[in-house]
């Protein structure tokens, strides 16, 4: 009979399929047993009347990022993932991103090394790429995604960072031969760019002009654009922050004649609406993030998406921009919306409201919960032999939930370096009283436990998610085009 | 350190989430651990290279049931329950079934008396009402719903059972108000009825033109003219054995604007098409089933929807009418297919056919077939609290898989009475060795351990899935109506 | 060069296609000359300054019909076709109806009899079908199809009235073999009955209920029902009064997959809505038709339909009852909603209420006042040979169009003999001044001239609209269905 | 009683809504009466027997015009209005086609020059506009549709000729400003440059891999983003040359959803296939045109699309060149398919293969053939006070048809200077025998009379079809927007 390091006793344990009363005996930073009477431990969590679920996985975080606009993040590292477990979330999948010029493998060194030095939790990185030079396709990219980063980033928009369709083809096929995952942020750049100069042209420049700036069709168009690229290459996708019902409805229409499109959305999608821009003075540039939010409608509607599995996860799309002449207002201390950094901090919050959500409110099942927050993207991403779920032999990543606590959200209580939070005044029922990341206790009773640098990297390919349906499209099937073989 | 009644060592474990190296433990027929080094037991069943899985949830079966065309089943609670057993079903939902003028109660009773008598494996009941009258709906529907019947099951078509569409709203309104959820056979009937008497005129009569007697529209048809008066109602509906890719398509479109609709498939539209029909003499008559078998572009459609999670489940709709004038032939041996009972074998075939096509064949993952064959159903017939994984606290329901066995079905290998299986001659890869069923093993090295009478009824509630969404019709809605108060 | 019995000098005149400045000559009751100086005429009448348009085709009208709830129609022949003329329509098509046990050729007769007393403007008959016994179908629609009744119309509601699916089936095949166009009233029946009891049950008995009694999705879902059918059977079938932009859509998506279904609407969907009916007292009975008038966004939907094509025609479906004991209150003088006869006068009123919406407002353009009023009824009734058009050898039916006159619609400006309007109050720009129908000014300066009984029979076979598109179901396909010859 | 210029005597004339046996009396190039006995005339043509139709209306072909590629077509005005007169168009609308830097307006007085140095028949002109400078969009687009140029075609493909999407859009609104119609070349660029490219990296240089290097997805997606910026504008368009099934269902459902969106297809894709590119050696450089011709099943979806209306007009998209050194083989002897520039004749074969096809093998109706071929083209540009049906003091342009004759299709019978026509083999029946432009006999017992220059330009607005729907987008509407005024 082993002892074991850690006993997590007496709580309420929920997988994205059941829930049970259980134990969970840790050993050596894995799961070793679930049950009743396991024996002896080395440390005990007591989770007598708790929720036990599976730490948190935010598959889409930006951390020590140089964004589209030149403007680096608020965070290291090391508040990311402060803030990040504080959450309840026990992995994230930034980005090492290329900015055009850039040697992709020599950014993901970067940003490995900012990792390494800084990560509380345990860590994936997203590929962005935005100059897919044949160095980059044929050399960088296979020995990338061989050293496991199994997915690929593109940008559709931002003059800064957008592929044209030419090149979201060769990174779709790149990513089919390497067996990678690619995601996307699809708006249709053209009618964004275009309605900016509208509005700044009549001097519409305040805030809440952003919301405005991106049309909502910009989005559904630009989904069916990819889709129709995805389709022609029979490379599954990851479509990032579904934002509006039109878009949810061109992934399910998608999804419905087979092809392979998965999504996300994100709290603020669920929780904020366009009229949260709407603030005295330059206030409203804390909500300015890209796609905008949008109105009570497209919230229902990406509920209703999540509910019925067109959208899988929710992320936090965590890109915090300090409000002072380092973020929001580099570019000066009366910018015009256009000039205002996108997005918004988010690691911390979202684990909270989507709990209360989901289980406190009841929207749906805590098994949804799990789902949504850890086990669908550990799938997605590859990364579920380790992470998203509570099963023996896997990373013992936990959150111990005290489901009654209410917590009113406010800018002091986030530990990321933004200083605010678009939730501000939210209360939320449920909060993460203990956080453990391989059998470590990282939080405890709420505070900070976990040392900077503990954060592990997660090799991965792109698994079962990113492999291609068989079904070839018309063009590349020898049969119907005069036997040209293409691929 | 305790000792319990059971292990389970050295398998891989898989839930619908994840597949785990582990042996479970089980005490008092629950399982108590998973894990590593759990400790002794009084029994131990070694799966050291096996698959261990959840005992399969066949939600959708008849036995020793009058059916409507007035033959009973060929089988026995006992028979069809040791061939579920033998297939790795550990529980089933059969029906009580009412036909007009029928008690319900008393109906309910008799299935009690027959399942207690002779199951083998656990089993819950599904209603058939078909005579909604007001004792029906007002006292003794509310009454079995009460005593854990929280399914009732309608047909739409076969003259001795449909119910029109007045009644099929009275039903959901009752199954609304009672938390029940309400299953359908949905056919146009009709089409069918136009069409067989058709066939029967210009002397079309062998077998297989009953493939021919069900219009391919006639069962969308009718999905749609059941959602909608789920839409009016709000209450939640389960669509049984989908079989057309255009009725596929319709579960699809209503569950992308909101509509709370599940559905099933079974293995005779999965794996035979109307082909199968055509045999020599009244060969046909062992594949007559309603709705037939369709065609090659259904099968493929079908396995996109349980993909894409249109289709939830997939059951046997276990239908045994023995090739003989018991059965198939009790209305004479040279029978129009119209006087041929509709119905198949499947309750053994189901998870070793699954079983080979999801998981030998790679058609998806280990979890989806756990997903799709137990869990799922599990949860949609509010079951899990008991069945459908392997979780602690749960009953221990397993199955241990031989994945490199490969078997050739045949006649004799069945163990219901019905004397053949349509999946004759096919072999499948992966076979249930050991099948466990709260804790006791019923079927061992193949062969049937379990004994008759063994079997315990499992009271249920509707449970979530039947929960109304919350969105009222207009119709409903005092505001839109002219103040009219009408639920 | 002839003398012409009668010349239309100066007006501008309007076809579907053409607006051009025109003489109009007629001789023998035909058009026998368009254009500039056509020569002398016994009789002149001045359109200067005047719009000059083809006689209206309503085709959907009840005249001296016994309803399905057993009363009477205001109206004789005489009456509702003095109101028609009047209004500018110089064809009608109402029903020779069928009741339960009627023997529908003697049926035909009686309704020749009383037009050919009555009529003052031309006249074909549609043949309402209740009880489509073998004699009905196989020896009197035979005969009175090539008698020149080319269209027959059913009821998918109304317990008096109503077919079930397999004698809709019947019916479309027969119409199929005698190249007849079918029409259809289609509402789900089923839950119109169980909303009417509900509402009753709950003592809403008001006028207004009426239109909470047909749940809007009764409409689509019928729709759907009887487009199913029509696939099958591969007959063209034309859906009456669409009310819902649910019903709408479902026509669109069926357009689209290359069914032939073709539909009208009617004054009552574009004009009115539910909230017509919430009237003091017993007063919302004169706004009781079947389906009911909905909200504005389905206005709005419907003349979209009718933009783009979906909707071809918008006739009166003119039901009159009058407001007293022998209409409305036949049933008593308290009348639940349910006991009020359905309908509405519209004969008159439906060409000026379209003038004005389409030309006057400018909705659309003259030529699709043309089009949608008179000359699309006259093609899909195959009536084009005579009907619907101003054109050389046609009948010359005309409309001079006093396009500047406002007119405030009130009960006693009405001609038929219900004794009011619906449309009481509304004021409509453009008004009827001069009415020719065969050459023969039957309506002058606002007056009726013509004679009761001067109106024609028009014989006519279904015509192009009512050709099969010629693809075959895969049920009738013997390559598809093991030889099977069903057809 | 006047002395008429030219009657055209006996015949069955037709316009897009009646058919009826009648004289046309023309005077002054107009058409002065219709009818019977209408007087004499300085002229007679015998219709006895014939048929008689409006002149065509050939809205897309490439007169005179550089090609995208650098390549002048084969085509003088003299040779493409010859040809057109022959196959009975008396109307056509070429381009004034701006390349990159050009001046449009000194584009234009080009065009006109040619035009009216060169045309047998009378003649607008759309504005290709590749270059939208701010002169271009605020000075000379705004003079020339003043000058009577209502239409504007733009490019969203080949690399010469593309606008950006927010080219397009400054476009779209600068149309709606002027009361434009916006013509588009939809494909996607990106897609068909990347498999152009891989087909040529492999080595597949030969003519038929045209085919394959424009995915059918191409089409659809580029229908869908232009459409979405349609809808964001408000700016109806017109969707040039539609190949595929799947792009014709997407513009079903945008017009489903109230889109004012219009679209044609050619010949090319109603009676070519893919399959007509694999001819031996270059010979396939024929048929290279773009989008190439598809399927079978792709011309069933189009003519369905025709039938209901989604399509309004089929028009020849003539773009001539010469099967030599001028033309196809311009940039070599041996060029890949891509150096092949793309189109081929069509002006003369567009009416008779229409005629053969919708009239002669009964397609549609003869009234269909007129309003696809010439009313309905005329009417979407603006044309329909002269051009388009026959009708008082319109223009006397009139087709009278041997319905009879067979013609059997060869390279020699084409007039137009390309040399070989892509129908070459095929036999229609029914040939226009006389052809009348303003009342005077240009093609006179199938020889062409007619002389060059005596063609008319035709100035015209945009005219109703381009009027916007008054949907304004949520951007533009200021109550949702934050006040924000951007139209």
């Amino acid at each position: 009979m082993p002892t074991f390091d850690l006993i997590v006793r007496g709580g309420s344990v929920a997988t994205a399929v059941d829930v049970m009363r259980a134990d969970i005996a840790i050993a050596d930073g894995k799961v070793a047993a679930i049950g009743h009477d396991l024996g002896d431990a080395r440390a005990v969590v007591d989770a007598g009347g708790r929720l036990v679920t599976p730490g948190g996985v935010d598959s889409h975080c930006h951390i020590e990022q140089l964004s589209a606009m030149g403007v680096t993040n608020a965070d290291t590292f090391e508040t990311a993932t402060a803030s990040a477990a504080l959450g309840g979330t026990t992995t994230v999948i930034p980005f090492a991103c290329q900015h055009k010029g850039d040697d992709l493998s020599a950014i993901v060194r970067d940003y490995h090394a900012l990792a390494g030095r800084g990560a509380i939790v345990d860590y994936a990185l997203h590929l962005i790429v935005t100059d897919p030079t044949p160095a980059t396709l044929t050399e960088q990219l296979p020995a990338l995604v061989k050293a496991g980063h199994g997915s690929i980033k593109i940008f559709m928009t931002y003059d800064a960072m957008k592929v044209d369709d030419e090149q979201v083809l060769d990174i779709l096929l790149v990513a089919r031969q390497l067996g990678a995952m690619v995601c996307a942020h699809a708006e249709n750049h053209g009618m964004i760019k275009w309605m900016v100069q509208r509005l700044l042209d009549r001097g519409y420049t305040a805030p809440k002009y952003h919301a405005v700036s991106h049309p909502r069709g910009s989005e559904a168009e630009a989904f069916n654009r990819l889709i129709a690229m995805s389709e022609l290459i029979d490379q599954p996708i990851m479509i990032f922050h579904v934002s509006t019902a039109e878009g949810a409805a061109t992934i399910h229409a998608a999804r419905g004649r087979g092809v392979k499109v998965f999504a996300e959305t994100c709290p603020q999608y669920l929780f904020l609406t366009a009229e949260d821009l709407d603030k005295p003075g330059m206030e409203g540039a804390k909500w300015c993030c890209s796609p905008p939010p949008r109105a009570a409608s497209d919230i229902e509607a990406l509920w209703q998406a999540l509910a019925r599995g067109d959208l899988q996860t929710v992320t936090s799309d965590h890109a915090p921009f300090s409000y002072d002449e380092k973020g929001k207002f580099a570019n000066g201390p009366n910018p015009t919306f256009k000039q205002i950094p996108n997005g918004m901090p988010g690691l911390q919050a979202r684990m909270p409201l989507m709990f209360d959500a989901i289980v406190s409110q009841g929207r749906m099942d805590v098994t949804d919960f799990v789902r949504i927050t850890a086990t669908a993207p550990a799938q997605l991403y590859n990364l579920a032999d380790r992470k998203g779920s509570i099963a023996i032999s896997k990373d013992a990543d936990l959150v111990v939930w005290d489901t009654e606590r209410e917590v009113t959200l406010t800018d002091d209580l986030m530990a990321d370096a933004t200083g605010y939070t678009p939730y501000v005044g939210r209360t939320v029922k449920g909060w993460p009283e203990t956080v453990v990341r391989r059998g470590e206790v990282i939080v405890a009773d709420g505070a900070l436990t976990g040392r900077a640098g503990s954060g592990e990297f997660l090799p991965r390919g792109g698994g079962k998610a990113a492999e291609p349906t068989g079904r070839t499209a018309a063009e590349f099937d020898p049969a119907r085009n005069f036997g040209a073989v293409l691929l």
